[in-house]
């Protein structure tokens, strides 16, 4: 009996999947039709093993996806004009329909400014201000890739966030803040919580809709989880530990996402998928 | 002694005075030096009475605090390609150092593809995209006029956001959801609320700072304000009325804008301010 009040999983790693899938044949299609195959240009700035892995996952992905990738490999030292000046070009070449910058880049580098550079019909990693701007706004654009997966895996669940209480844990300029405003765009009440928020327990407990993004293991803990809610467990953390203590919490939510499994999975599917729309814009196979 | 119990009002109007006193002061100093005079170009289409009023009065209070205007009256039946022609003429006139775009404009304009043609260091009114990114990133750019002016109220009265609940009635994209990114900029916690709120009176009594920006007349009582709370009326409706029930909220409010004289004349004054910035810093007079 007592499994039965348990959470339902949200199953990101399986979403993920189909998303790539449908991703792919979009691919394929755009080949069949303009000659070209979609193309995702990846910066990486220095070698730091981490980023060096994400990029050689993302890259791994987009093969089996059927999407060319470019890896524009820049040494440690480079400059931010150095930087903006790759991401230009970048945006200006026909050849490559999305950009990815791996972030982030180290400490000497002004990484908006980076991610400024990035043309906006190019912005497939959702990081510009005209892309936020967009998600802000409800105008086309790309979204940040996790945010955008987020919204994914809540129409999966059919969770309509319209009249819902949703509280975004974190406000990072590519997952909290984002997200949040897709939230609000979708019509639910949104509470923006942080390092400086005076009572966090208090306002999570109100919240029908939790997005846990800021990062620290295991801050959100079940008994502050309103019965019935839907957790999305965004944090990364050393050892797969998510910012939410999922064996609690997952006794009162509703639905919840497992990590790993969960949000995880998503944002690489959702750049893929964001890469082939960029291509099938620019390739003048759609209108714009 | 009933009358120590009520909310101490915040002078909008007296604060705007100080505010366009130094803005004139800045503008005298960038003509001594430069020999130009900083001009704000206002666009308006067609003759909506309303429309009409607002960009006169905004013309005389550019005459008295030194700053050349120049108006740019459009006929009713432009079309968006014509408006977007006009403002990107206006942002390469290096005569004009802010563009003001009158709006509402008329439901035949794409208002979004309009304030886009402006450009950044010209968006004295803060109602591109770019400004918004920089109010949510906390970067250098102009805020919009209403919320950037509130922020100047909130900073006058040693109201800090930080750490405090901050509850915004309203999502616009002028007003609401800016004010509510430099809020969260400042370390308040912020709630968006709207007309999809499930129950806006609950939310409103947990506010240590209430902005009502969504022009409503009295949609705000006093019985939802929080004892001791600051209260920010930022609602336009006929008849001088703000969103918040003025009589009731100043009961329970420690500091409380009125309507009119509170938030209304902070508006022009930041926009006159951010005009002659924009102009000090187009004619090398600082470092942008």
């Amino acid at each position: 009996m007592s499994r039965t009040r348990t959470a339902q999983l949200m199953d990101g790693a399986g979403l993920a999947r189909r998303v790539v899938e449908e991703a792919s044949d979009r691919a394929a299609e755009v080949t069949r039709r303009s000659g070209a195959t979609p193309c995702l240009a990846t910066v990486l700035v220095g070698e730091d093993p981490a980023s060096v892995t994400y990029v050689r996952m993302k890259r791994a992905r987009c093969a089996k996806a059927g999407i060319e990738s470019r890896l524009v490999s820049l040494p440690a030292a480079t400059t931010t004009a150095e930087l903006v000046e790759t991401l230009r070009s970048l945006s200006r070449d026909t050849g490559v329909h999305g950009i990815l910058l791996q972030h982030p880049c180290g400490p000497h580098i002004d990484e908006r400014a980076a991610f400024e550079a990035i043309a906006p019909e190019k912005d497939v990693d959702g990081v510009t201000m005209s892309s936020f701007g967009a998600m802000s706004f409800g105008l086309p654009g790309f979204a940040s890739c996790t945010p955008g997966g987020i919204m994914r895996l809540l129409d999966e669940y059919d969770v309509d966030p319209a009249g819902r209480h949703a509280v975004v844990v974190g406000r990072s300029a590519i997952l909290g803040k984002p997200v949040g405003m897709l939230l609000l765009a979708r019509d639910a009440t949104v509470t923006y919580c942080h390092s400086r928020t005076s009572d966090l327990a208090a306002t999570v407990r109100e919240a029908d809709i939790v997005v846990a993004a800021v990062g620290r293991p295991r801050l959100i803990r079940g008994e502050d989880i309103k019965p019935g809610a839907v957790v999305i467990d965004a944090g990364y953390n050393p050892g797969n530990i998510g910012d939410v203590d999922f064996d609690t919490a997952r006794l009162r939510a509703r639905l919840i996402t497992p990590v790993p499994g969960g949000v995880g999975p998503m944002t690489i599917a959702v750049l893929l998928a964001q890469t082939v729309t960029a291509a099938t814009t620019q390739l003048g196979l759609v209108r714009g």
